[in-house]
């Protein structure tokens, strides 16, 4: 699907990874090229105003930048040009004086990944949000904690949204780390500033610090680490939204119920089912999440760049690197929707609990004999109780209370206590609790 | 990058892929179903008529169904309600009668895979004959046979331009192997066709025939092979387009010279060193050859389809599908610029073949001896000539020469013969013939 | 984890895959190429025969010539002396006469491919036979078909079982074509049979008829696609394993209940929940496709095989082949263990059916009241229906009835028929019919 | 390959993820766990104590574990049970307690993983070593830059392998920083300790200070962005080895031959060309790299886990992490062994770079007329003289001063000296130092 008609990639962020941004973004390299070199004395002032001057994206004709770059084998080459013939007289002798292909591709990138994170950030931020209102308002509603798919034991429903809360909170962190992974890239044809005579380190800092980003210790055309660095953080944010978008698919299942995406006119009906009410936001997420996912084999595979500039993996880059953000961010923006509009529903909650007969409280009955009768003699005690709850039909807590092994070692109101969810949560309370703190520290990190 | 800005996507397979090919894909559909039902009896023919008539894409705002399918959970809930929207009277009743949204989309993907595949055979054939070209002028053109980067033995430049032309030959075949696997869908909601009746099959069949596609045996709304075999297929197109751009890559580098890109203007220059002729198509179709593969997981990983409709896999092929055509066609349009213009150097191969001091010739060298004293002595005594044709800088002829062990058992005239390429080209020439000879089977059968 | 330890691997396969079984491999290999030598009058009969008598892996220290060939660059190289060690006399000289290390290995990979394949068959005609059971036994057995996870419609048990039947035909029709592709590798160091002089296709065509292999038109060292068809057609079939693995977890989910794997002493406990019935054999088989599927871009991606013996990706495929065969029989044996052993509740089905108040049939009202006021018309008052339905709890039925605009179109009886499931199972039974044809037909086939 | 054999896998790390080792790491577990219950008064000192004296895994049947946990579905559950029959009276009653399966055993690869990171880190420090020895020694010897596979601008090989340097610099702080990744895992069944009262948390930071592990902020048995972390980590190391395994090819090309591995007895022969020299450890390297990253997408795929315990996603992680470590060490020991026996060829480096007539240093030429000129027209000239190189075959310096537009602005001395590699190698000394420098600074803060 094109990007602007996909269901699947964020249109925010199609506007940070678009053609016309990233020649913006080559612009914005070469006019603080030209500055830098001004400074530094390699070429005249008055030409680095000149062609600041022209660096605007609305000159250009962005579409025939890129057609005649397939053919010539980077858009630089028109894009070059194209700046050339924009500036008057000498000045357009100093254009792009130094530098080659992929010093102005790299940055841009690197100056729109900056903006994709940050939007990216954002996002995160009100997921976080709203998964904190969840883990506080249900901190205390108990709901059955599956495993292998199987009732096992209870929880809350507050602690698997503290779960969520803590999850996204750790992305946020991750992705205010890379900062310093986003740097310039600046070093000419081979990377050795050959045609700045001593002053190609010196220019490299000043082109950073004029654009906002780090400074790298060397120039890094083949060694591409940082964008490996960066894709698989974004590949971890899109993992951790398929882990939300899949949770919130299996609790709206109809034999669940215990959480579903808010009904609005228009979304999530079939063509033909008059009566479906499909998790439109979840479905998409979980898709975005895989497809995001499969751009990091290909970024991660590209570091293979032979030697001083690449045949093959660096153009790789410049689909796949656009798209792990389109994608992660696609993902973002529907849990974002699932997230805040969903709609919990305590009471199915505990009547799911409810529908193991008390089997989900088994190892609770379990611990409790232990404290009498040791670990393994429990468990091989309620493992056959257990099998006579699947046999008869009755409760565990009637079977146990017709057991006499079982009931020489506890009372019946002991019994009774064991088998209610509500006293074998644990420390699910506590680790909400811990979850927000998490979070509170990480805005009150983000806004001091 | 936008598709039709890429230099990695084919333009005319981006036509193949567009939004509005896929809405006129699911026309096709609603007409061919319209038109079934009536042929058994289920709707009017009149109805039939009208929902045919309506069925042309330029009546229908394309963006706009995409847009609202982004909310709704897929473009066949706008685009249903826009087609019905269409029709007047009593047939607008009959619009989409007992399908499903999966139906439409799947037969869609279905009908623009088989114009997909058709451009990709149209021009894969085109390659084959390129190859065929190179393996017939330099059927006995010698060069230097490599592996694993090393000089190896001596073989012809035919029979390297044979192996692409048999490899590409095997992927018309196998695409042509793919019509069974190009099928229609048709099921319904949960695929049982529970809205026409005992009729369900028999529609399924007549909308097949129709549309010139494959009759399934069942509807595979979650039985996906035949689409994974597809991108499979697809997959190893771009795989075998990636070898020969890697081989054209490097008989290009500089020091090896043996076959370049034709020069052209505007074309594989570097925006700061103007003696450089980069290897744009090569280059090029080695990045689109990894991003086609690049789909490959994301497609295989979707065979997880859940019951009867799936939550996510399924939507992950709405994007992936499409981009594995439009990178695999992107390879296929490079390497058939590459193949067909491919300027190929003799006189570099002949002398490359001579700066080991005809160490390639070693074995040739070893299994002449071994006809006389046997594999394991000659090897020794030619492994250690080498080792002294590296110490001395000599030839390989000097230093047999003037070694008496091997001076013992062969004469100078045969130490001669057996150092000359010519003379240990093996099957070079009758491999070329075979492939040959299997494209013209080839050709012979699409033909006849 | 060590193969033989895994979960995820078949014991058998790993046998097949096992380092004796790939010496083996080489071994038939040699043994094949000096018998097809000496009847092409390359080397002498007696030494054809020494060799073939030498060709024993009982005589070789297997774990050595791995252990050596990791510091050489391929076992060949210990595995050719020390095959060479074990023949007496003259014959020791023509051992491995005009082969390339890759000649022996690439042809015992498909020796043991076509092993594989067997075992593969042998398994999932067994998975068949299991789903053919259920799909008859169940053939009308009603249950909610489910799509993006919500109960849509019903189908029967029995058509559930029919698509994967049909799944597993496909798949073994798949893997019975592939015999073209296990073909043999001959060529010699560059892929011209340079020291056998004009015999070189000959003596391929020989090795090829000896081992049961098939011919190849030319020798294909760096052409891959036929190693990439294979992998694909295993990674279609753990793909599929997949599916049948994901829809038995979701069929086991406690609230679920309608199918689980047989209870077993000692099997899919856990080591606290006394209550706890895992499911073992579909986590497995899930995980194991997963790690199937893993290998496929390894594979894929390893299709840069450069000139005429690559440097990497080659050896890539030393791991990933095996492994690609290792965890789809991993897989299948777990699906098969799951499909014989399935425990279905016909009545937990039906009981699912009707948790939403008949919501399930909505579609059902919907299409008969379409029949009379047109498929718009009676979308919009049912979609109205449902809305009712999950506001006041009670049935569609009820809600049905207390609709004048819907009762003015249907009496009581015909929505009555209208919601019960087993008025709306389509062309179910019809399918399942269709699939176990096709599957008789399969073993028809097979055995004629 | 079974691990021990396959020369695509570090042997000591075959030994940090043995299935001894994961044995070893579950009863440290098991220890650490005891050790807090007793400490938090969970159970007695004295069970502490039996439970301690028992976790010695000399005292269990490994491979028994496994294969009967393959059955079980967790080897945990053969495990829990062997360990309690190790342990005489009442203290048998506390193994294990309030702790699951996962808790052991993600405990036990998180140790696994801290001495994996160890052996990798302590590696690449001596490929750090091998690389800035290389640098040093050739901070000034120049060589061919290429890009796109062709000669672009001289470089020295010093900056070469300062870039190599500066990425294996940057992997060992990345793995340094992942120390807060490896952390406990302890939550019990559902991840709230329900079976430990209010101290479960508590419990949590014992075990993690007893094992020196992080502490988590919550149980993260579902939340696995620290395993992908983690991976990721490694997949950059492992794309880093491939990156310098990919140029010591290229180096050690025959028509290049500028650096190769040292010739070892044994190592890198044919078997069937006595002149044979391949690249044995780059290829494995190479290979081994692409495996490692092969991993990656299962592992990231696998953050699918569903609510609180997943089934597949979590068993993927059994095979996969284990090999993402496995296949990353076998490249980084290939890489070392390469970095460190690399025989460096300067006098081929300078050939090499003469044997473009100049063109090499076009853009030296063009700068230092855009000094008098300008860039544009600077460039059009040069182009034009290297056109003229190409159809003349004289030199560019011979070229240049043909030309009177050229010799107009500079004189045959400055044609000289722009043509002059060692005048055009820019900041290549200054960037070795830098890397140098960040070196230095690296084993400072490590020793420090």
């Amino acid at each position: 699907m094109d990007r602007a008609l996909s269901p699947l990639i964020s249109p925010d962020m199609a506007q940070v990874f678009s053609p016309e941004a990233h020649v913006r973004g080559m612009l914005a390299f070469e006019a603080a090229l030209a500055r830098a070199e001004a400074q530094a004395g390699i070429i005249p002032r008055d030409a680095a105003d000149a062609i600041g001057a022209a660096c605007r994206v609305e000159l250009f004709d962005v579409p025939a930048i890129f057609a005649e770059g397939a053919r010539a084998g980077a858009p630089t080459i028109p894009f070059v040009r194209e700046l050339t013939a924009r500036i008057e007289g000498d000045a357009a002798r100093y254009v792009h004086w130094g530098a080659t292909s992929q010093d102005a591709i790299d940055t841009a990138f690197m100056l729109q990944a900056r903006d994709g994170l940050e939007l990216l950030t954002a996002r995160l931020l009100e997921i976080a949000g709203a998964c904190a209102q969840l883990a506080e308002a249900h901190r205390d509603t108990p709901m059955a904690g599956r495993t292998l798919q199987q009732q096992a034991l209870p929880i809350t429903f507050g602690l698997k949204a503290a779960r969520w809360l803590a999850l996204v909170t750790r992305q946020i962190v991750r992705l205010d780390a890379l900062r310093p992974t986003l740097c310039v890239q600046f070093g000419g044809a081979v990377g050795t500033h050959a045609s700045l005579g001593d002053r190609g380190l010196a220019a490299m800092e000043m082109i950073a610090a004029d654009l906002g980003l780090a400074v790298p210790e060397l120039p890094w055309h083949t060694e591409r680490d940082r964008i490996a660095e960066l894709a698989a953080a974004l590949g971890v944010v899109a993992g951790a939204m398929g882990k939300l978008a899949g949770d919130a698919l299996l609790l709206a299942q109809t034999e669940v119920g215990e959480a579903s995406e808010g009904v609005e006119p228009g979304r999530g009906g079939s063509s033909t089912m008059p009566h479906k009410q499909n998790p439109v936001d979840a479905t998409f997420a979980r898709a975005a999440s895989r497809l995001a996912l499969g751009e990091l084999p290909l970024i991660f595979n590209a570091m293979d760049h032979e030697h001083e500039r690449a045949a093959g993996p660096w153009q790789v880059e410049w689909e796949a690197l656009p798209r792990i953000f389109l994608h992660t961010a696609g993902a973002v923006e529907r849990v974002l929707r699932l997230a805040s509009g969903l709609v919990v529903d305590a009471e199915r909650m505990r009547a799911n609990l409810e529908i193991t007969g008390g089997l989900v409280l088994a190892e609770s009955l379990s611990m409790t004999l232990a404290a009498r009768i040791g670990r393994p003699a429990a468990y091989a005690l309620v493992k056959d109780a257990c099998v006579r709850v699947r046999e008869t039909g009755q409760s565990l807590e009637a079977v146990a209370l017709a057991d006499p092994q079982i009931t020489a070692a506890l009372d019946a109101s002991s019994i009774h206590r064991a088998l209610d969810p509500a006293n074998y949560l644990g420390t699910s309370a506590e680790q909400v609790d811990r979850a927000l703190a998490g979070y509170q520290a990480l805005l009150a990190t983000r806004e001091g």
